[in-house]
């Protein structure tokens, strides 16, 4: 009796098991379709879906059903809420993905990644970056993921190093030496897999990185193809040894559009978001700022005041929301702000009259540096009465910066 | 009658004059012989003087006159006000005082400032800088000044420029373009006649200079020599065309301990202080700090992260004290933060395409360079209704940026 009431317990949750795995795959489906009718933030569609859920909302957007005057509302204030006045509300929205109809072929698309060794993530899977939640209504309703099956790393591990396609030979050097020694330490360099640095932070980042996933790259058309195709062998390796992520699916063409979303995920998913090198209008600017928007912070490598191609950085820095950053250890710093990761201390350069009191300091100058001198001399150069001078001789004498020799003192070699 | 109380009027009035000016005389020497007996700073001393006032300050430190309990009490009394435990009380500063009574001849001194062409200034001149003030009870007691007499600029007219002696050519070329185009723009600019940055600046300021004084020189040791030798030739060209001023009087050598204290003055005569290039620990950062102290500006200059003697710069910058600054339009507008000198607009560099809706850019990113694409076509592509597709055809054609071809479209060369 007992065994068959447990026997029917087991059965129930192996029930609920498949049918939330229904649910998922369902889920995953529509999300898989939605996102080839939509544009990636577009507005009136993931209020759609949050509203109804994807099931629902892919159920709309392909008119099998008809959304109904309460949700047109409720679409109509969320919009207005989250001050989306850019777009238009659904039945705007519906002409809009009207042309897209005819395309939509979702499991093919998931069986194209499957087949490049990929798969589709959407929020609810253990495998969705938690950080994305941040980005509230904007958080994509998918990402196409190319590479190895693993667990991306959390935000506080993630460090985006992104800047100019034209880089300088500088903006190269010092990103290469920031992704290296940051893979290093363990964290993940996140980029866009563009020419410049993107290209150098990922590289070196392979070179260097010690963590599972050494560096993602997300990129502003589908996986399916690497853009550009000159960085084709580099986006490859980012895929085999890491992450090539994308919100579109796969055929989808990286759009200048689609590059602007496209940075708002680079900076979502990294605790810090360091530009090396952008001119004063870039589009690295454009993630710094999703990045500020997020409460992310935000590192500037300093350059020329004679190179453009750090105008941008100094922008950011005289904005005053960009941290002057010039090595890997002040980027981990901004990582973790609770001083878990304390820069390399620079106590070498410290000078040993540091610590002197003003009068020492002053009896220190008058010493003189080859002959010596007596504490009547000293009194009368230094300004100090003699009693002050042979109580200072004391004490610089016992870090080594005064010597006596023949009744008189000079400098020590300390 | 009236005649002759007017005349008495007059008279009385010209005996006050007299004795006024008899009066500023006494305490203008009592302040040049201060200035021997003291070292800058001398917390006692300067409690001294503003409790008792100069005359009666070095009657006092000259053994004249005694303190009494009630001066000491005070004296004691401000010190621990102003936090300056390293010093200790007025009898210890009488015994640091004695061994240099033999030496003081302050009329000989104001004699020396007068064949030099110069001449000695107290607090209460009209010739006294006001920004001074700012340093509270820090206020050096005098200035001995080499140079043609006229009024020295006010702080919203005076910018320090300081930095490394070893300056790279980096340094020195930022440094030149800086001074020219801040002295072209009627600014003062400040520095301390050192070797590297401070003389690149005093050079370009004397080059580019349009205010009658194109720039100030302030010494740690007297201006009667020019320290160092190599920059004679620029220190007495400043004399003639600016000022060469000095806290210590003629004769007295430049300390260690008179360099720090020299840079207070070049941070409290101007607005804005900027650093061009410093090393990790240099006496550039020590002028910063002054500056940050008395609420003054602070900018930095970028340069590479490589570059050592751009390592304070930044480490200026980290600690959010200092404000990145690329130009002379940029360290203007720090010393005028209410917007009267704003940078130079770079509207060149905006883009046409600033302006234009999300959907509007979407579709600006669908129309094909060379080829044309009918409505349709670009709805599909787009993921835009029709409707919207043909509204934003219009508004794109209206900026330039789409044309019309045979029935179709194509991106126009806006």
């Amino acid at each position: 009796m007992t065994n068959l009431k447990e026997q029917n317990v087991q059965n129930e949750l192996a029930d609920l098991r498949v049918e939330k795995e229904l649910d998922m795959d369902t889920e995953r489906l529509a999300r898989a379709a939605l996102s080839r009718l939509m544009e990636p933030q577009d507005a009136a569609g993931l209020a759609l879906v949050q509203l109804a859920g994807a099931t629902d909302a892919l159920r709309i957007a392909t008119g099998q059903v008809a959304a109904g005057p309460e949700l047109e509302r409720g679409i109509t204030g969320l919009l207005a809420d989250s001050g989306s006045a850019g777009w238009a509300g659904l039945a705007a929205a519906l002409k809009r993905w009207q042309p897209r109809l005819p395309d939509l072929a979702p499991e093919r698309d998931l069986a194209t990644m499957a087949r490049l060794g990929g798969r589709l993530i959407i929020p609810g899977d253990e495998l969705w970056p938690a950080q994305l939640a941040d980005l509230g209504i904007q958080e994509p309703i998918c990402l196409w993921w190319r590479g190895q099956e693993q667990q991306l790393p959390g935000a506080d591990k993630s460090i985006a190093l992104v800047g100019s396609r034209d880089s300088t030979s500088y903006g190269a050097a010092v990103t290469g030496d920031l992704a290296y020694a940051l893979g290093q330490r363990g964290f993940t360099v996140v980029s866009g897999g563009a020419y410049g640095i993107d290209a150098h932070a990922h590289r070196a980042a392979l070179a260097g990185g010690s963590s599972a996933v050494p560096t993602i790259a997300v990129m502003a058309g589908g996986v399916d193809r690497f853009y550009p195709s000159g960085n084709d062998d580099l986006l490859r390796a980012v895929a085999n040894q890491g992450a090539v992520l994308a919100e579109v699916p796969p055929g989808s063409a990286p759009t200048r559009y689609r590059f602007l979303q496209r940075n708002r995920l680079i900076a979502a998913l990294s605790s810090v978001t360091v530009v090396v090198e952008a001119r004063w209008r870039s589009g690295a600017l454009n993630t710094a700022h999703h990045a500020e928007t997020l409460g992310r912070a935000v590192g500037a490598v300093p350059g020329s005041v004679h190179s453009a191609n750090s105008a941008g950085c100094h922008r950011l820095l005289r904005d005053g929301g960009a941290v002057c950053v010039t090595d890997a250890a002040e980027v981990a710093e901004l990582a973790s702000p609770s001083g878990t990761a304390l820069p390399d201390q620079r106590t070498a350069e410290a000078a040993v009259q540091d610590g002197l009191t003003l009068e020492d300091l002053i009896l220190l100058d008058a010493l003189p540096l080859r002959s010596t001198a007596s504490v009547e001399k000293l009194s009368a150069v230094a300004g100090l009465g003699q009693d002050s001078v042979r109580a200072g001789l004391g004490r610089l004498g016992l870090l080594g910066l005064a010597v006596s020799e023949r009744g008189g003192w000079k400098r020590g070699k300390a």
